[in-house]
């Protein structure tokens, strides 16, 4: 990807910012020694700095805010205007101007009020603490600038308020005390060590994800089955016509499909949802309606979705999850249903991921060589288009599905609630990439319930560095590869809970291993 | 394998018969074009029959039994005598002797009693319908010679009496109506045509099993753990002290070991059979007494056990089986315990595959380099002692171990009642090796549970022709990998007898899949 802003970003943006603040020092230009005279200092922009600041302007109000001893708005103007910066800028506030410095919010409100912008409709772009306390005094959003401005404003892009944000923003790295702990208990439990192997491994990430050790052994599996319609249907990249999405969703309703089967076997609850169904869904009962739009429109031709619709199924993803942590579901399993969905979500994979099409393309439900053909150009096209978006919701509005975003979604609500999520094939791999591109600790709280034989499947794992549970050659989809993973995730949990110690059962120790 | 008979063969057949009386044409030699005048028949022996007889000779009374329209006993005798056949025999009768021709039992009959040998402590061994008939008629027991005289005599060892004869006597080929049927079921079931892949294999097996299909859903596993000591261990092949099988028996029968757990998790009972702890079990409840002896002699200098010490083995897992699926049990998993019991397996795989001790032996429960060499050069020598032995009893006897033994009665125990076995990793399947060089139709009805990551397995494995289920990189033993595919197997018979068709659920058909 680029160090430009792509036009989804700024769309972005300006939906949700009426003015973009940003600090100098850092932030614009490489911060000078401390101490430097004025008279001797020398602006050099930072990477990408520039055609950053005049895409900004060219949608948004833009501003600086410093803090500075002796210099005032002339002067900072005078200097940035050595490097082109000067004219982008709506209004330039320093400490001196505004009587107090950073983390003194006065700076920024004086900066809003010359815009004549409120403070929860303006961003605060810094590097510092006193501009993230200034921020958060003054009332607008802030990001820093670890990895630069436009990798700031691409995050800012994705931290708004709703559901996805608010879980997005509670995810926490995994419990490393608890992960040690769980390996400590296992050399002691009545088996070599090691024996266990994987499920050593998933009782160990359990425990991380509980922040406790041993975890509690998850009871109450639920799996949401996401269902949309994909306008790319359409392109003859699949066989099966675009009504059978609404007919399977029935067939969930009524109890009749693998899903359905599957999960009564492990004893996890089905819900259904609608993020997206084209059809008319009729007098179905015990379908959850959060239908963001009927279908996308098709990627192969244009957006699939806009920006505001990936958000708000992002968001319904979310949503549902904490509605079943709530309802006291300890363990959230991804689900989907939707005609043509594999072609989104070899596309997300392949543009996230950076591998070509034809790596990431497979013969999802069943099709001929002449079909893949075509399906990979479509893929193909569809990376192509958004070479370039920084922002991962973009290329999801661009490219994706609605299941997909409300999957990615879901993973996000479930890691924020604290509980595991047990992802299924290609779809929601998808939908975890997006959600790993835009919260990276999110892999971490998830299990890989199957490998897919779709190649994207694999793609996405290796991407994620998830180890699938099982390998079934499965590639059905809505959610059973994931539930079929359940019973083992409950074993990995239960062994490191249940079994006796070598001490307890009297039983002498064998070796160590390493 | 050698053409000869190995010396264990010859104690087994000297144990089970006190005659073998032998058709002529076919069997000791080159049958004759029907009509070629006596003076013009040469007599070739077939290969390794001279050998043979001579060997059966040195231990019991041989005889030779043929249909003869003109020749009497001294035509015969003569006739052999040229090919050095005929000082080896006790007696020779013809039809012309005996006034009657097989299938009437006279000429049989008539060999006894000049021998002075009970029917029931004879065996007959001819190539043709009317020999069989004819032994069955005179009461003794019968071998075809369709794979040579040597083999049909290594197959009369196992074919005895006792529940692991019977058992095996009992099994069939799949039905292949029913794996059709399934075939044809899965097509029209609401999901892409193949797409829950190795469910589907399973599924059609469980039919092929059952005999129709659907196969009904099994709903009460019972894992059998099979517990006895190796006198190997002595060797310095392992690092656990023998002390461990009994206690970890104690730890099974308190519940507190990995197979508890996960027994739990998955809904199976558990069944702990002592066939051979060498330690006292003191007063340990709900342990079932099937001991053999206490503990195996150590391989690596001598026989482990007798021939018969291992038919008794093998008749214990038999048994425990067919009372499994009489108390209503629907799905048999196999387990074991015992300290030094994976050199022993890893003997068993090499000598009945053909492969070196280096392909075969592994860590174990957890050893390191120095103790790895020993144990693979403990297993070479095993199988180097082995070489040349026909009857898989003798090898299981000679290098094998209890509890391996009744693993491989219990796998053909639960396959001749009808039902699935499930086996677990290294040393279940050195048992099912056995079981299958005996019974050559049992692997179709086991399913591997999981691959071990001791190499020994996935050398059975491909051996068997058995796909695992799982690939956790376990290698616990105790059944644990068998108990945790039990929800897999469930399921794959659930989604075949449960998921909605395309016409009941008012599905759209996708296209058909090759």
């Amino acid at each position: 990807m680029s160090e430009t802003l792509d036009t989804a970003t700024l769309d972005a943006l300006a939906e949700h910012f009426d003015a973009v603040l940003l600090d100098v020092g850092n932030t614009l230009v490489v911060e000078a020694e401390p101490g430097t005279p004025v008279g001797e200092l020398v602006p050099e922009p930072l990477p990408g700095v520039v055609e950053a600041v005049r895409h900004l302007a060219s949608r948004r109000r833009v501003g600086a805010v410093t803090n500075a001893a002796v210099m005032r708005e002339a002067d900072v103007r005078a200097l940035l205007a050595r490097v082109d910066l000067d004219r982008h800028l709506d209004v330039v506030v320093t400490s001196a101007d505004a009587g107090a410095a950073k983390p003194d919010p006065r700076p920024l409100t004086l900066a809003l009020e010359r815009l004549g912008v409120a403070p929860a409709r303006a961003l605060f772009v810094g590097d510092r603490a006193a501009d993230e306390a200034a921020a958060a005094a003054a009332g607008t959003a802030f990001r820093a600038t670890d990895a630069g401005l436009v990798d700031a404003l691409v995050r800012a892009v994705v931290s708004r308020e709703g559901a996805f944000a608010n879980a997005a923003a509670g995810i926490r790295a995994l419990d490393e005390d608890a992960v040690h702990a769980a390996a400590r208990r296992q050399g002691v439990l009545t088996k070599p060590s090691g024996s266990l192997g994987r499920l050593e491994q998933i009782a160990a990430q359990l425990c991380g994800i509980a922040g406790r050790c041993p975890a509690p052994v998850p009871t109450r599996p639920a799996v949401a089955v996401f269902a949309a319609d994909h306008g790319v249907a359409a392109s003859g990249v699949t066989p099966w016509p675009q009504t059978v999405t609404a007919q399977m969703v029935a067939n969930f309703a009524a109890g009749g499909a693998a899903i359905n089967v599957i999960a009564r076997q492990v004893g996890a609850a089905v819900r259904v949802v609608d993020v997206g169904v084209a059809g008319d869904l009729g007098d179905v009962a015990g379908v959850e309606d959060r239908r963001v739009r009927p279908g996308t429109a098709d990627l192969s031709v244009g957006p699939a979705m806009t920006a505001r619709d990936a958000r708000a199924a992002l968001d319904a993803g979310a949503e549902v999850a904490a509605a079943l942590v709530a309802d006291g579901y300890d363990l959230l399993l991804t689900g989907d249903m939707g005609i043509g969905n594999s072609t989104a979500s070899a596309a997300l994979i392949g543009a996230l991921t950076g591998r070509p099409a034809a790596d990431v393309t497979g013969r999802g439900s069943g099709i001929d060589d002449a079909m893949l053909d075509r399906k990979t150009a479509v893929v193909a096209g569809a990376t192509e288009r958004v070479a370039g978006y920084l922002d991962p919701t973009s290329v999801l509005a661009a490219i994706g599905g609605l299941e997909i975003a409300a999957i990615a979604g879901f993973a996000v609500g479930g890691a924020a609630a604290g509980v595991p999520v047990v992802v299924d094939g290609l779809i929601a791999l998808a939908g975890v990439v997006v959600g790993a591109a835009l919260v990276p600790d999110l892999p971490a709280r998830c299990i890989a319930g199957h490998r897919s034989t779709e190649p994207g499947a694999t793609v996405a794992l290796d991407h994620l560095a998830l180890a699938p549970v099982l390998d079934l050659e499965l590639r059905l989809g809505e959610g059973t590869g994931a539930c079929l993973a359940v019973p083992l995730v409950q074993a990995a949990a239960r062994t490191l809970a249940e079994m006796a110690t070598f001490e307890d059962a009297a039983v002498d120790r064998g070796p160590a291993m390493p």
